[in-house]
Parts: structure tokens; sequence; C-alpha cells
């Protein structure tokens, strides 16, 4: 039942800063490539055509708590939790995992939009797509 | 006395994404170089030799709301303000505004933190550091 | 007249990466501010609108050679000198230097481009943003 | 054996710009990320353990050909062949291809190097590195 989804991702050297650990803001990169991870598993893209313009999802609240390092080269783990599916909206956790630790919980929620001429308005999420997310019923 | 400190940055084209909006990510590097142009306006530096090693100030918890997008080249004014200093920590806000618009709203709580052979631990703030992130009583 | 255009611009911490210095792809992205900042000292955009589409200028070369490290919190003067404008591309160095030091030597080979429904062309560069960019004759 | 390496990697959404393609400066760190795998392929790491410091390896100088954009989900091969092995630098060229199409062609000149006390200097490539790294003769 895909409300999770997982990939792993290797600390790569230009993610490091200079007191030898990944910089923090890029917690939120890997939210967003297992957020997309998930959505191709879907059969989606994370930027969709629509009838009236292009259907896209930016972000209103996000935010991470960090418990400890990952470095250069750690194999960490990224697992998505779909945590609310409201009418406009998807909120999630991501929790990143290195060698048996918690490292890391983010959360992300994110408004479907319509983007037409440069400007976004919210949409209720199409009923196709809310099927493909919330899966069938337990 | 700074409690509060306002840098203005403009949007660079490397800053926005395929939305032609800045990417989200972004918010939380402006939000450090704020930071840290406060500490330089007091004469510190994030990073500070210490008596057993390096002095520095990792991010235990992050958060920022959006309210709207900015875009290539706009000017955007990022004002930080502290809203707690505790025994180990600061916590601060970070307003977003662009053109008299509210843009986004960012926290950051950060713990002194004294790394020594590659690994942190949270110490007291420093009295004298304390006394210049404080400011004199009001 | 300006064929030259220098910023001055301080190493961000999330720019430096685990070696201590900054991290070598980040002088393509000072290139780039110093262009656009060029761009807008003569009043334009490097994106701008055109009558059949968007005008842009997408990188066809660059490459950069690195003589010395610089680190957090220097400041560093990216020096931006146009070494030809040909019928559809221009071509300029950016030179590197912190205090008194020349750190590196970039040069960005870029084309004037249509872009419309997410194809580009290069186009012959317009009259008026030529005579802009080389200046008057000397 | 292992002179060439090819990486397949996928573009990210953060790696795109408002132009809708990814942006130049993301190739270098993609090279980074297939030199930095085919260094884990001969069980090495580009930073490393040294008797008098840390061996890494800073680039000297690097360029890239642009010959087309890539996009959002594009799924691009990366592949890393050495061009040369000096006393104390390799020299590779990096193929970008996407499709079918070749989209771009990089090259890093990097330098065996010491850290030490926060400076480099350069030393001869260790014979056991070199051997690894040029495999057995043809």
């Amino acid at each position: 039942m895909p409300k999770e989804f997982t990939i792993t991702r290797r600390v790569q050297f230009a993610e490091t800063d200079m007191a030898g650990i990944m910089h923090f803001a890029n917690y939120f990169l890997w939210m967003e490539e297992v957020e997309h991870a998930f959505f191709r598993s879907l059969g989606l893209s994370i930027v969709q055509p629509h009838a009236d313009g292009l259907m896209s999802w930016p972000r209103v609240r996000v935010g991470c708590e960090y418990f400890g390092p990952v470095r250069f080269e750690d194999q960490v783990e990224v697992r998505m939790v779909i945590t609310d599916v409201s009418e406009k909206s998807i909120t999630y956790e991501a929790i990143f995992s290195c060698g048996g630790r918690r490292t890391a919980r983010g959360r992300v929620k994110m408004v479907c939009c319509l983007m037409k001429d440069n400007s976004f308005s919210s949409i209720p999420i199409p009923d196709d797509l809310r099927a493909k997310i919330e899966g069938p019923p337990d």
C-alpha cells in the first residue's frame, strides 16, 4: 500500500561543509528526492499537464529536526510516510537513518496548485491522483 | 542593541527552479547568511577557536512557512530576530519580505558545540559571547 | 565603458566543503552572479521578453583554473572581462582575487537564444543589446 | 580494467532552473559523483588518511561543453574516462548522454595533495593507489 516509500542515498562530497558533515539544508533536497521517487513509483510526476495549465505542488510549510550528523559517503535511508491527505494538500514525514541510527526527521506540507501565466492557485487534488496516492482502503 | 539584524539579498538565477521561483530549500541558506552576518557584526564568527577545540553551532531544529514566491532578481529583505537564548542554544526567526509583501518566515534553533576529533558535544554558551549576542539590558 | 565589471562576494558557510575550502563548482555560480550584475548595470536582464518568445543565454562552453583556495568568510573580488562578442555569442573571463592573491580564472561562452515551447534556437544578438554590451567605440 | 566508469543519474527538481533545464554548474557535481564512485569501486576514497595528514585531490583545471539540455527526471549516463595519469595528477573526461544523445562533455584535472594544518601540498601519487587507478597493463 503506497503510503510509505523509501530510497537510499549516499552523502556526496559537495553536500558536506567545513564542519565535515552534511549541510543541514541538503536534507530538504533529499526529502524532495524521495517524494518525487514516490510519485514516479505511482506513474506520476510532481509536475503534470492539466486541462487549464500545469499542475504542481508548492511547499507551504517544512521543517526538520537533526539528531546526529551524517558524513561523506555515508549510506542514508530516507523513508517517506504520508501523514495527511486533505482536500488540497499532502503532508508527509521523512525519517533519515544511517547504520541503524535515526539521524533526522523532516516534515513537508505541499499544496496542489495550478500554474498558469506565472501564478499559482490551489485546487482540489484530482480524484484519480488522490486514489493513486492514498492507495486502496486497508 | 543587536537582537535583530537585517540583510538584503537578490534572488540569483541558479536559485530558481523550473517552476520559475526560488527553490524552497534556498531559504535555509539565506537564514544562515543573515545569521553569520549578524555574528560578524558583533566581531564574531560562527566557527571560532576554543581552548578545547573548535566552537560551532549545529542546527537541531529548523522550519519555514512560505506565503508567496520570490523570483529571479527580486530584492528580498531577510530580518533575523532572536527569540530565545538558553544555556546552550539560540533560537531565532527569519522574516522574508519582498516589495512590502511578507513572503516567508523561518525558524532555527542552534546549539553551541565543541568540535573535537570529529565529534560534537554541546557546551554552555561562553559568557563573553552571550553578552555580545544578548546585548545590554533594555 | 562597461566591457569590464566587478563584484565582491563573501564565501558563505554552505559553499565550503569538508576540505575546509570553497567547493570548486561554486565558482561557476559566482561567474553567473557577476555576469547578471553586469547585465543589470546596463538595464538588461539575462532573461528578456522577445517578440517571438523569451530570449536567454545558455552556456556552450565553460572552464575554470584554480590557483589557490578561498575559505569561509573570505571576501573575494570577481572581475568579469568580455573577451569576444560574435554574431550570436559572448565570451568572457572571470578573474577571482582574494587579499591581493589571484585565486582562480574562469571562462564562459554563452549564446543568444530564443526559448519557445521549451526549445532553444540561437539568434543574432539584437543590435540594441549589442550596443549596450559593447559600449561606445574606444 | 577500470580506466572507465559509468553511473546513471536522474535529474532532480532542485537541479533545474527557471529555463526549465538542468543548471550548467550541476554538471560539475555529477563529474565528482562519477569520480568518487570510481574511487569507491577500487576500494578507495577521494579523502584518505596518509602517514603525514590527509590525502585529497583538489581540482586545478575543469571545463565543460554543452551540446543540448537535460530536463527534470531525465535519466543521464555519465561515463568517466581517464585520459592521463602523471606523477602527481589525474585527468579525466566525463561524457554525458541522455536517450542516445550526447549532451555534454566535461574535463577535470586533479592533483594528489597532502592536507595538513589547513594547507595543501602536492605529492607524487602513491604507488599502490596508482596501480589501482591505472589497472593492469593491457
